[in-house]
């Protein structure tokens, strides 16, 4: 069913390339390159990075994608969350100077990458799927509400620190003394000029008669605008001299050559963080390639991405950048601009770096507050607190791990958080499974269905006992297990026959199997049979190797209806 | 259908306790404390203590079980594993001296004991179920054999060090040269003795007209007898000047009270190896004591024994003792001897009190060459390598998770073969969850009954799809299910209906409900409708609360059955 995998994808959509894809992806490619750029400047300050490094790491990354990802439309480069998870990460280490914090985040994104090649090449791309869903919405919104926080500060003009709201809101409110007014205003204005050009803005020019894409095109150039005008103002006001923090003087030229650093100990203290930022932007990228490539009836190979993705984080590592993902918001942007090919991200890429090589040092006058209110902006849409109740209305474990991950985010910090998120869905499916639903069940009258005593009128037999259990039968419900059917023994005292109704077990592992001999041995001291019925075939294959059905006082029967028409 | 719990479990035998069962308790204890000297002389040389301390072990911590404990014949105390556990997890630390050797054995029985008692408190004891029976078989055999290596030394008299394989051969080769040969040969004859003792004594006695229950009880007290013999032999031989190790001058009295270390440091460096020492020695007493139970028709609590064994660990911390647990071959012994109630127990601990009191002296002759033979011997009959082949037959997940946990027990050391040994069998049930089989079916013809078109000719319809799901669908699997359920429908040109029957759908979680509902609009968009059949009762309370079936384009039908007859 599934095509031969390449392990550069390129090779399948290169030899169509043609002039039509051409066009569209360069179209695409200027419509991301306008939006990525105040983007990457901003992520790099959420890393607590100088904001070339968000450019780097947009360059090589992205192009290096283009050749050993799955996607057609992702867009990799700086994303919120991982920004904030590599400022976590690097701000726990007792770091000496700033290029210290800088080798630390190249370490950092080579981990990552290497982790990430790896389980690529040993085809462990299912592991995304033990983060569920809800965990991953929950992690998403609570990182958001600290990346908000966390740049409040320089859209005041304060300064906070911290990656907690334990520790955020305390230094905020501290801080708030300190307000710079120039700066307020200019974040301020700009923050609601974003927010405009999102909501009111399409509608208004909709009503001026210019067209949606045209309204849609303006909406994302509005980030960029505020680049340009805040710089200009700064410019022309001279306001830095009354107190408006900008970038600064920054390196002018393509992306360097660096090296991660080799050193043992920083390995070993980064290797935790390493793996936890690989696997989450793992999971976003895959969604976000997963749900639009789905929109185009593509599919995406989640093992082929681990190998993109590693390759692109490496490749960060090596140019001056930090840790890398697809993002939602950019990769969105790629495919509604209608780019056909990865060709597109490459172009982006190569755009980027023209930029970077001619007009780095006009960001000396760009202000952080504009970058503060493209970063909250943008994460604003991210938010999405409804999860909460529909997993409270869903049920008890995810809600469990929806909040777990939540409240662990918010106030123990982002790592905590999701490894906590990972653990509790899996430690509440494994109890779940501990405890299985087994009920008692009877033949509907005049079918050959067979449902639950207690929401059915259902016939039964007063010698015979029909246990359905709802669980595949392994070495945490065992113990569990026998307990349920000696209770359900005790409670009939003319019972002949117990038949297992195994239509829900999937699995019975050599525990299980080694338990139900047990059950069986003790029901036939007090002269009861066990039988089987509807075992499956990958089932009974293992039961029929172990030669457990020469040892059962019952026999198996291939439907319940069967075994109750012979037993009866 | 359970009884009152109670705190005390003495409250409900001490009741009904009359003047028969006094007799057997004190006809049990007694057989039980000549066993249990040579023993816990013997495991505390393993932990690499003392040995009064295995005496200590088995006085305060047996009367304190007799109290708090659920089951009626488990004898707590030293045993083989936890003591081979302990001197691993003390052989890592970096000790000064012998003195703050035993402060940190003590430490690990507080925290052992302080683990346990918060789960039993907590109600966790539903966590043993995660340990495996084959891990534990394929741990303790491996354990076992660690220790059988470990004693050579002082049954040869060399001396050799380490926990693994890796560290114990070359050591013991290295050592060979400086073989004591009176020690040796003291040995070398108790081995044997010891062996014979279990294997050839028996028929001989039993053909000299000797009782099974006499041959029985002398089988057992043929280690209390070789360390009375031996000790002569070198009392009189005088053969310590000839090289032949002994216990040499112990403390006489009564378990003196000690303190276990409260410094945070020592704490955070044992607490792993606490956790995991509770946990093999809850899962083994558990074992046992359910073991032993049933054969008696009474039932033990999970809880009840975290907190009986956690108060036995306490009570060792305080009393110079090191972690105890319900050992196996003790507790047999108390079975098979009769003892009505855990007050057999409480004399056996007051009868090894009087004899620490009283012989302790005569140790100074005791060579250490016969409790390693003791050890031997012991530890011996708990081998099990057929679990190996056993589990090789059944299934390779059950072979994966026993070989890694011998394997790295043997090689890599205690601690992590067993932590490994959790963990692959969770992996691997977690693995094999996320990929479930899928079944296409068809109905048996004449029959209201639907197989894999694959096993059985059965009828099937060009319209209808049928899909048997034979797992939960929760997070780790529906990415999984997408795309075969993709996979299915473009090979059916013709289809209008895809019916999910759910038989073996015990559970569907948030992330699964969006998925089917994601399935549900993707085949809409092809003009399928997606059905359910056969849902079970607490699945269809889910979906009925998150609002599921409004969204559905099919129908949910109460049978596969009605769902064809329906549909076709």
């Amino acid at each position: 069913m599934k095509q031969k995998r390449q392990l550069l994808p390129i090779m399948d959509w290169g030899r169509s390339y043609d002039r039509d894809k051409l066009v569209a992806d360069l179209l695409a490619s200027l419509i991301v390159m306008i939006m990525l750029i105040p983007q990457s400047l901003a992520y790099a300050l959420v890393a607590g990075l100088p904001p070339e490094m968000g450019l780097y790491a947009s360059i090589l990354p992205l192009m290096i994608y283009t050749f050993f990802g799955s996607s057609r439309v992702l867009s990799v480069g700086p994303v919120a969350v991982l920004s904030l998870m590599t400022a976590a990460a690097l701000g726990g280490l007792q770091l000496a100077d700033s290029a210290e914090y800088f080798a630390a985040a190249l370490t950092l994104a080579f981990l990552s990458g290497a982790f990430l090649l790896i389980l690529g090449l040993l085809r462990m791309g299912f592991l995304a799927n033990f983060m569920s869903h809800p965990v991953v919405t929950g992690f998403i919104t609570a990182s958001g509400v600290i990346i908000v926080l966390s740049q409040v500060q320089h859209l005041l003009g304060t300064s906070s620190h911290g990656y907690t709201l334990l520790e955020l809101f305390p230094s905020l409110f501290a801080s708030l003394s300190q307000i710079n007014v120039s700066t307020a205003v200019l974040g301020g204005v700009t923050l609601l000029w974003l927010f405009w050009s999102r909501m009111g803005m399409p509608g208004m020019l909709r009503s001026f008669g210019v067209s949606d894409a045209q309204a849609l095109l303006l909406t994302r150039m509005s980030p960029v605008l505020a680049v340009i005008v805040t710089s200009a103002v700064v410019w022309y006001f001279e306001l830095q001299s009354s107190g408006v923090a900008t970038v600064g003087q920054v390196p002018s030229g393509l992306p360097p050559l660096t090296m991660p650093s080799f050193s043992l100990e920083l390995w070993q203290s980064l290797a935790g963080s390493a793996a936890l930022l690989a696997t989450i932007g793992f999971v976003e990228s895959v969604s976000v390639a997963q749900g639009l490539a789905a929109r185009r009836r593509e599919r995406i190979d989640p093992d082929q991405e681990l190998i993109g993705l590693g390759a692109s984080n490496l490749a960060a590592s090596f140019s001056g950048g930090f840790p890398v993902a697809g993002g939602f918001s950019r990769s969105v942007v790629n495919f509604d601009a209608g780019a056909a090919t990865p060709a597109a991200g490459f172009f982006a890429a190569i755009l980027i770096a023209v930029v970077t090589l001619l007009f780095v040092p006009w960001l000396a006058w760009l202000p952080k507050a504009t970058l503060a209110a493209t970063i909250i902006a943008a994460v604003w849409s991210l938010l999405d607190f409804s999860i909460i109740g529909k997993a409270w209305r869903y049920s008890m474990a995810d809600f469990l791990a929806v909040s777990t991950t939540i409240v662990l985010t918010l106030f123990a910090g982002v790592e905590i958080g999701v490894a906590a998120g990972i653990l509790v869905s899996l430690v509440v499916h494994l109890y779940k499974t501990s405890r299985p639903h087994v009920a008692i069940v009877g033949e509907l009258p005049g079918t050959e269905h067979f449902r639950n005593v207690n929401r059915h009128k259902v016939e039964t037999h007063e010698t015979i006992l029909s246990i359905r259990i709802d669980e595949s039968l392994y070495f945490a419900n065992t113990r569990y297990l026998e307990d349920m059917i000696y209770g359900m023994v005790a409670e009939q005292p003319n019972l002949k026959h117990v038949i297992l109704m195994c239509t829900a077990v999937n699995e019975v592992d050599m525990s299980a199997m080694e338990s139900i001999l047990e059950i069986n041995t003790r029901l036939s001291e007090l002269g009861i049979k066990l039988h089987l019925s509807e075992v499956k075939g990958p089932v009974m294959d293992g039961l029929v190797r172990a030669d457990f059905l020469s040892k059962l006082s019952g026999n198996v029967y291939l439907s319940q209806h069967h075994a109750v028409e012979a037993l009866k």
